[in-house]
């Protein structure tokens, strides 16, 4: 069978299965989100000898060492995957949640429920977990799925997609309401992205350079998450302790996360104060240090001077690039000019300047006196999270469950006409 | 100057207003729109001059009547430009709204704040009021818009643009705020729907063809509205007079509009004692009917049948088909197969099927006992609307200011730091 009409058909039978989901009862979708689990648990042994054989090709194939261990699974990252299945299980179900119900002068009631969007395609790299958690995210959101992971995770991702499977007629749902595309050509992402009928959404999952070639393609929406160019800036009004705290936390809870600082700007008022002790926390650290020309000053050591290119640079990497702005002005220009709008924070005592930073950052994330390292859905609240928006059109920032669904009017009426 | 050059330099000054409009305060865009509204008030005798040069131009080429009277411009019709205008600015701000703010248990504090999209194409055929309108909506939701109005209506449009400069001069708002493109060129619109860079959703207004042209070539996303195919579904347990008020209306009320109903489905179980009276309403009233077999067979009259294509029909004239259906299942089938997923409605008493009705119809608004003539944003109470949205993403049904809007997370915290 030619490409085309492998993925016509998955995406005709997707769309029929989403028109099933979309009136599933939570009930429903909840058994079968625990039977998924508990297969996934069950068939251990043979997602495991699945995984070796990629392995086993993927160092054949001379993958690096990096993506071979997102590619790898071992009994801790199975329970991890079952156990993210019953989270999702546990969360309130989205659907048919009807919000703003309010009655107008003509009598009718007007309100917003919501609805699934209907057919979600999922692109994603070598972490094979991602095949359960997108599932269980698709199917509790009354929506259908489409999975396109890695080639070199294929065998590893079928014999998950066949536990998905055994969850879905145990509960009885729809088989195709969650496809794991077998094809490994790339030609299939090139078909999935352009599916304009039977595809409502695609979800790219892994670097820059994924998102970027499946939105160039893509003629069905994108949710995108680009990169994080994260900033924490240290207002002249700054608490001490506050300031230290939170810059350090931003930089080394976790280096290769989205939501880590790259770059650091301080209030020239308060730099003298913070900055000798922040370099030194981060020098004991181990973390490389790019600064400005007055940075340097301050701090009277010989150190990396940053470039232009370092405050465009999300490093994921214990590098930390520093910049003296004259006033939250400058900071806030610079966070314009260089920043991603993913998450960017400000560390101040100061009312006036907290309101304007809010108002005037137009990030995903805009914090005042917390950690950019919160920026995700299980800190909002939201549950699990399919992946973050560095767009601004439908969703924005951490995308949970709410994110794969849509909202429609509901009018309730006792017979009332339009004059 | 090449259009590529020209539409590029409309898109970078389209992206620095906005970022200024963005922090613009409800003062400041409130007395734009009222200055505008001035200007317009003022300015009526060369808006109606340049609309003659227009109409004399159009009647020139031959534009057909209906056309014609879309392009139109009298006292009336620029009073009533200058009260919409004034209506918007009488809205309330949706941008700074913050909402679901709530303690987490690190201690943050979690909301999601409203800001604007960006900068918004609007896309538009004849009618120039349009230009009036859109901007309003645009500069109302903190947005910056590039508009393109029919070649044929050139001068009034750019008319009414001398009268938005002058409002945003007065107001010292960004002069890029709102730029009417000069060019009647239709390679134009295809620039603007692919500056990716500069121009953040297009909302094309006009026919189905228009909005077809424009999401075949959009590489930016597009808030489509292309059209309705409305159901009003008569159920067994309908009460009588909600039912031919409510059949009555949804055809009758206006012929033109996308919210009117085009098909009717009544149940076998009811359909001999509504049918005939209802037939005979419409009749008076001039409706041609195209029925079913068995609705024929009710009427005893010889009546048009209605082929398939009927079904389809979005008539927007005096013309309704009728379908009687075996229950409730078969009429959300119908309502599945060949509705628009625009506006669908059940007369009903039952309580099990309006929930059914209500929770499996897929369409932007659905309602129960009402008139399918309400699904417009001044009767949801949503102010002015830019248009509706068949879509799901982004926005669905009546789109007025928060459906060119976005949210973004808001962090408050008091030093928080990930753990």
């Amino acid at each position: 069978m030619d490409i085309k009409t492998y993925m016509t058909g998955l995406g005709k039978q997707a769309r029929s299965a989403a028109r099933l989901m979309s009136v599933m009862t939570t009930h429903q979708k909840n058994t079968a989100l625990y039977a998924i689990a508990n297969a996934i648990e069950q068939q251990k042994t043979s997602i495991l000898t699945a995984n070796q054989t990629d392995l086993a090709a993927g160092s054949q194939q001379g993958l690096d060492a990096a993506l071979l261990d997102r590619l790898a699974l071992n009994e801790e990252r199975v329970a991890g995957m079952v156990e993210g299945v019953r989270q999702v299980a546990a969360l309130a179900d989205p659907i048919g949640t009807v919000s703003d119900l309010s009655y107008r002068p003509s009598g009718i009631q007007v309100g917003k429920m919501r609805v699934p969007l209907g057919v979600i395609g999922i692109i994603y790299e070598s972490r094979p977990n991602v095949t359960a958690d997108a599932a269980a995210l698709c199917l509790k959101s009354g929506n259908a799925a489409i999975l396109r992971g890695g080639s070199e995770a294929i065998h590893s991702n079928q014999a998950i997609a066949q536990c998905i499977k055994a969850g879905l007629l145990a509960a009885e749902l729809p088989a195709h309401a969650v496809q794991v595309i077998e094809m490994t050509d790339r030609a299939a992402v090139g078909e999935l992205v352009q599916m304009k009928s039977y595809v409502d959404v695609i979800v790219p999952r892994g670097g820059k350079g994924l998102i970027e070639r499946v939105s160039e393609q893509a003629r069905v929406p994108v949710i995108k998450h680009l990169h994080g160019v994260c900033h924490v800036y240290i207002d002249d009004n700054a608490d001490f302790d506050k300031a230290i705290a939170i810059a350090v936390n931003a930089k080394t809870q976790r280096y290769g996360t989205c939501n880590t600082m790259e770059t650091l700007l301080v209030s020239q008022a308060i730099a003298p104060q913070v900055l000798p002790a922040l370099a030194k926390i981060y020098q004991q650290k181990g973390v490389e240090l790019r600064v400005c020309e007055a940075a340097q000053t301050i701090l009277q050591q010989n150190m990396n001077a940053a470039t232009e290119e370092d405050w465009h640079a999300e490093y994921l990497a214990p590098i930390l690039s520093i910049r003296v702005v004259q006033d939250i002005t400058q900071a806030i220009e610079h966070i314009h000019q260089y920043g991603s709008a993913h998450t960017d924070a400000i560390v101040t005592e100061d009312y006036s300047h907290a309101r304007r930073f809010l108002a005037e950052v137009d990030s995903s994330s805009v914090m005042i006196n917390a950690s950019t390292r919160f920026a995700d859905g299980f800190e909002y609240g939201l549950g699990a999270e399919i992946g973050i928006s560095t767009d601004k059109f439908h969703v924005r920032g951490p995308v949970g469950l709410e994110g794969l669904t849509s909202q429609k009017f509901v009018v309730f009426g006792d017979g009332q006409i339009r004059e």
